[in-house]
């Protein structure tokens, strides 16, 4: 049988994963700094509440809109406020879900999208998926990460259907600034490019500057198509409702609004029981957000705490989101040293090289991880660094 | 910016999507021959259980496995019988879902799969969002559906890499007879094609002749790849919770099996309610599934019973699932037959042509009509035809 190209050459997992299931099958300790998964980082979750929201007389009934439930879109547009009407938005099962159309709807196989790097490397992934490719345009770091305007519009071919950056970034936590939104926009108006914008993390500013963009939706009226993706996985860290979302604005916006929910109406993927309950969740965000975010900050000041009296070591500022990147002597490639880390610590990290970051000298750190575990982790693995 | 090549050319609806908005804007009444949402056709949901179900309490936590949960497939494998094992199943969020997964599994861009028709028009769409083709290959009635295995043959090409039947079809009601099974899979493994098998109306059997093939799953060593599709929102008539999955046999299994768990990990779209309620709702599918055969065959006996004095009209048989062919002099065509009912009499059909049926004479009824709405509609509309 014929074997699509869209699927990578192997399913081998990666050195640092099979260490992993080899120490998990043989009940080795596992420190794990990588935890994305906040339903299992001991918050206190309102249990009854999202239960019940989850089992809404609304249950009962399926109404197909593609755009999703009034209610719901109504709910979500009051909760990000900045003139979004629940007009300008489409309902997905996941941010996953919401690039699948999105891609669909920008570019033909063969076409390409633009994605700031370092990143999150599903892009490529759900990119290769729609038969597009998903090329890195390396940002670089000068105290803080700044976007290569001049590269992306370098890279920018007849095969460019869109810009995709993540607001602030995962895993380098960067805001865009003003002054980068501007430039970023202008390029995108300039060259016919539509700009996906990601802020599932723009509710977790830590030491954003002041020039910081806190959201696209700050502006009301970009000269491009803007599509801002966001969803209840890291605003409300409910990640199992699958519910996710997609504003539209700019030029054009009624259209490509009436063409997502087309592609939406082939699919129909977002459950009655996630729409039911986006209100009263979107309610529940606020007492959830407090808590990860006094996580976040906990564990950064451990680190900081730790790396005090290690002048070798140093991290990077966190302007926002859930990771922290930790900078070291690159006596080791950063795969290696993840791998040494936790062969001889148990200590789980993800290297820089996962997310793209040039060179070596970075591991990537939870911020989520409960708090007696990061700590734990730091003693283990800082010494060995 | 770009318009992609997937997208249709226009959203403007057809016409008779056009009639039926303005009539309902001037509040004219419609009698809907063609409703498919079975939440909204008076059957009695044990509304309770599906409420406890939705919240139960594993909705609380996360637990990404691409497959879905273990528990969610094990009740669906116990379901099916025939030795399915949970091992052979993946979850996804609808059967649109598992056709996108497997597009994406089996074909690259400009791949084909090819569908005997008539058929349901979202398989055109499902193919062309992939960036792929479905390729029409017209099955002929004569006393019964049969499928064209001579033409499936001579129309495999090079691109060619799937066959997509539905059993029972949709809307023939055709089930594969067990010599079209046999002479199907044997086509589909001297041609190295995958057989993708949709049987979301199997439990809807109502006149099967005696060689029909009940399930795809009786056969528990196809000789080419076999991948069946079906899913909670016929089985258990629940279409708004959002559970369907993939069942996959023949040579290979693992390796498609392992390679449609990658794909399905870069979305994740099913939620932890759909799958902790899984057990719990296809327990009470056989309930429901009585109540939806009571009325399609209270229906089906309307209709004879209308038929019965009109010897210029007359029904195909209806082997299984959920609508009826009625077959009319064609005096003119399909598309405005359905016009000039929904016109004169407010009775919403489909028109044959909507499904591919070839040249005029038919339109579509739909068997879950609430049966007091059925016969008010027969009334109607019958002596216009």
């Amino acid at each position: 049988m014929h074997r699509s190209a869209r699927l990578p050459a192997s399913f081998e997992p990666n050195p640092l994963s099979r260490m992993l299931s080899e120490r998990r099958a043989a009940h080795l300790p596992v420190v794990d700094l990588t935890v994305s998964n906040p339903t299992a980082c001991g918050f206190a979750y309102p249990e009854a509440e999202i239960r019940a929201a989850l089992a809404d007389r609304a249950v009962l009934g399926y109404a197909p809109d593609p755009l999703g439930s009034r209610r719901a879109r109504e709910a979500v547009a009051a909760f990000h406020g900045r003139d979004l009407r629940a007009d300008d938005l489409l309902l997905t099962a996941s941010t996953s879900e919401g690039y699948a159309l999105l891609f669909k709807l920008l570019g033909d196989p063969g076409d390409e999208v633009l994605v700031p790097s370092p990143s999150y490397p599903l892009f490529d992934w759900l990119a290769r998926l729609e038969g597009m490719q998903a090329r890195a345009v390396p940002s670089y770091f000068h105290e803080r990460w700044h976007l290569d305007l001049g590269a992306l519009d370098a890279a920018a071919s007849g095969r460019t259907r869109a810009v995709v950056v993540v607001n602030p970034n995962n895993p380098t936590g960067h805001f865009l600034s003003r002054t980068e939104w501007a430039g970023l926009t202008e390029l995108c108006a300039r060259r016919g490019l539509a700009l996906l914008v990601d802020e599932v993390f723009a509710d977790y500013s830590l030491e954003a500057p002041p020039d910081a963009l806190p959201t696209a939706l700050e502006d009301t009226d970009p000269p491009c198509p803007l599509f801002l993706l966001s969803g209840l996985s890291k605003i409300a860290a409910l990640p199992q409702v699958k519910l996710g979302w997609l504003a539209v604005r700019g030029p054009g916006a009624a259209d490509h609004l009436e063409a997502l929910a087309f592609l939406a109406d082939q699919y129909l993927s977002v459950s009655a029981s996630a729409q039911a309950a986006a209100p009263a969740l979107l309610a529940l965000a606020p007492g959830i957000q407090v808590q990860v975010r006094t996580r976040l900050r906990a564990n950064l000041a451990a680190l900081d705490r730790a790396l005090a009296d290690r002048p070798h070591l140093s991290r990077l500022p966190v302007e926002g989101g859930w990771s922290v990147l930790l900078r070291r002597p690159a006596l080791d490639a950063d795969d290696a040293c993840a791998l040494r880390l936790l062969r001889e610590t148990g200590v789980l990290t993800h290297p820089g090289s996962f997310f793209d970051l040039p060179g070596d000298g970075h591991l990537v750190l939870s911020l989520l991880t409960p708090e007696a575990i990061f700590s734990d982790g730091l003693e283990r693995a800082l010494p060995q660094l």
